[in-house]
């Protein structure tokens, strides 16, 4: 298949060559160009223009986004819909908000423009050799690319989970979960690390990885990186996310699920990103009020 | 009413000064002897160890011990023991775990001494001017104490909470509520904080005094709180605790009640103790491993 | 002040009677015309279409809406604007959330009409004797209702909170706060109720509101519901809610507060509503895949 | 090697087979002896009592125990003592309390007698053809025992995790990330479940195990189980628990450490429990009480 791919960072850039890997024909194109020559260079045809991208395809077009979520995704659809013929199909491959999928597939029908989601999960490494692909779309759209779709994923790991927006859905969810493994990973450590015992984190990890109900690729990430770094000395604590835990924490209250723990993850990783929080303030202040407690003083 | 009271901290010492207020003679010791010496000025009995305070007290000795929950309450049980006749009556006013006082408990009686449990709230305030205390007792002891407890307590605020250990455990779920809603206003005023709005927090806590469901005594602290310092930008968010929480949490799990709210207040105030956590290092050194995302490097 | 009243629930019929208690002339209007004769015969003044009660109105005119949130307020705007003179003052006394709120400040503001949002506490017993208000407003409008909101709020219970919609932001914090605050309780007496003691929770309560640092206006409710059913036998632990818990805990998730406590009520209050979960389900089947340990069968 | 097996549960009797599979000698006692007699059916050497069992191993006698964790242990341990010479070796091999078995290990200790505990995971399959293992020894008794260790674990699965007590501790933490683990995979569920989204739950599951990042066994067994029953409808939500939960929470609140997903999973298995909450009945009345908010009443 010959398919456009807009958005060359870490995961578009993989994604691009794995599809060459298999026998897809690429045409890349990425905001900074230096990117795109690079991309040239491991074989994948450049181009430095969406027009341009748009004329190097033929047929029913498709085109993979694979930028931020967010703005992006709206900008890149305004370019793209007066170059595009109907039954053209743009993909949705990143992180967006299914809401806002839902809004763009209604868009682009109205134009005769297909619309596809494609939640992607594996990382980096997944992106490159085998992803994990959860495909919102119409039936029809989706045996199209369904070929594809299959080479760029690894064995068995792509799904058609229903109808649009399905896709980033699942992925969202995926994340949801993620967050809570990974907050429950790391809760565990804490404990081990302040316990009375002396134990080697990373052959934890590697022994849980062998037999263990909590083996999976989260425990073997959890393996490496203290292969790298026996107690994370080099690592500040500082939980960022992007938006997936949040809008899942978002969705669970909407449905009125007791998502305990997914949102509890999501709050401490907010709070891992304050230095100091105004409710400690004022719970340190009231203990001072009414039982003369000292409070810690700011310098 | 004459007695003994053992401690003379910030509460054991305006308790002593309340009890001699309404006309009871207290005979009081405390460790660091200077603190005795500044009670006698204040018109109280002043023994300078703890046989002279047992010495000075007559037919059947009632001793206050307003001593730090822990070790000290069982020294000064060891202490008295050789002292005291059958039928002397030994309270313990401070925050012991119930459970230490159930094995005082049985171990007094052993001896045929008398023991007490009263939880006592409402800070140094309330000790001074009229406490809210919740007794755990024999009934014949309670009612011997009783017109000297109704003495110190502020109007209907005593109560005979019923077998020995239970004004421990009242006084302890009392403070587990506490954290809980401490927690509560913090978070709240944390989200005003934040908010778009410019807010002025001692009227808002003022206006929430006033007619709302939220008023009583935590919102007037918090009006104070603001008024002396409105933004509490001399104080460092750091929520120390002292024991109860924990009891109650603990509590809690051995009961199997679903404590969240209380068991999180707990838990958001150890948080408050570290600067940098263990499982956010886990949490940020795993999101760099599968999808390539910055952790925040230690200095 | 002469102003008209539209929505004769518990609240707003209260609210009618206490601001003609205060000398006021209340014209009141109610989608049920029952409780128009109703409150005729209270010596309000009825009318019987939005129309009518317009019509009563003179000089600069006030309405107090206080109709459920959510598109009736939005209705009730719509009726009224075609009806108005620039100047005239529409009150959103009800729970509307403040983004709903600002946008139709906005609206109306381009309509010539200003429009103020009070938050109002103290439920029934409040809107009847002294409201606890929150007022979101331009300072010339506040100034105007000024006297009139100070006759049906409780002394100092009445707050500029700001500019518009701040007064409805502050209620939503408000009861984000109650949430917490009531979980608190609950749990509390959840475990005092599964404890090894034998109490009676009416005298806990009591005691708890004279002196203790819990003590405040829900305590005092939490004793009146054990005086009128010692162990709650009647009523069934289902936690509905309506809304302001939820926008607090989506407020709090968009400012990045790591409010736990608050999240977690609003998150025990959905438990609440569901029999069972599929959570729970997911969990148990787990357990038996790996341990073969046995699930509880649906029957 | 030859050792006994004290305990023929689902764990003790696979990991019989297991060790007999590898060419170890086998004696096997079961307080109900009709397991005995099953087991001499699959070529394991039975003893009908704990003398017999003692009686039929040689040299360094090993002794694996797989009773229930809590009073068991101790019982078996006082009978084994009287039986047991020098330098023989007990393994408590069930999911015992740490603390309890740095208790057993300083007595058996001095009694000569050299204790191990190895925590085991991986469930009832784990245990028939290859167990995750972690080991609490000291480094001689480690090293005498390792051959036989190995057998028995999966390839890499055992690790000698330090001293005594390390073993049940590492797995004691290794549970409580598998309940917030699987409480985080049934939250993702039941989101899915409760969307506007028609989902296959087993394909969701599947294509999350090809190369998602949370692949792993868990989600293996969460494929599996919705594989035998699709929307899980024979299955009630009632999450039970064991015991290494609950410790491990204890250990986090005693260490300060703030485990809130690890400590939320644990409180919704026990709110899972429960039909009706105290709570529930508790905010329910208080809501009644302010705001005249109809409650569920019980039948």
């Amino acid at each position: 298949m010959k398919l456009g791919i807009i958005g060359l960072g870490r995961m578009g850039y993989n994604l691009a060559l794995n599809a060459r890997e298999h026998g897809h024909h690429v045409v890349v194109f990425n905001r900074t160009l230096e990117k795109v020559k690079e991309a040239e260079k491991e074989g994948l045809i450049g181009a430095y223009s969406i027009e341009e991208l748009v004329k190097k395809l033929e047929g029913r077009r498709v085109i993979w986004l694979m930028v931020p979520a967010g703005n992006s995704v709206d900008e890149m659809i305004d370019k793209l819909v007066p170059l595009l013929s109907k039954q053209d199909i743009v993909i949705d491959g990143g992180n967006s908000n299914y809401k806002d999928t839902l809004r763009r597939y209604n868009y682009l029908k109205s134009k005769g423009i297909d619309f596809v989601d494609i939640g992607t999960s594996g990382g980096i490494e997944g992106a490159r050799n085998g992803a994990c692909t959860m495909i919102g779309a119409e039936t029809e759209v989706f045996e199209f690319l369904e070929p594809f779709i299959k080479d760029i994923s690894i064995e068995n790991g792509y799904l058609h989970t229903g109808a649009n927006g399905s896709g980033h859905f699942v992925k969202m969810i995926h994340n949801g979960i993620e967050y809570g493994m990974m907050q429950a990973i790391g809760e565990g450590f804490e404990i081990l690390e302040k316990s009375q015992f002396s134990l080697d984190f990373e052959k934890v990890a590697k022994v849980w990885n062998h037999g263990s109900v909590i083996r999976g690729w989260l425990m073997e990430l959890t393996e490496n990186a203290f292969r790298k770094d026996p107690q994370l000395d080099a690592i500040k604590g500082v939980m960022y996310s992007s938006g997936e835990g949040l809008w899942t924490a978002q969705e669970a209250l909407e449905l009125k699920v007791a998502a305990t723990v997914i949102t509890q993850s999501l709050l401490m990783r907010y709070r891992s990103e304050q230095e100091d929080t105004f409710t400690g303030k004022v719970v340190s202040a009231l203990r001072n009020e009414f039982g003369g407690h000292a409070t810690k003083k700011n310098d």
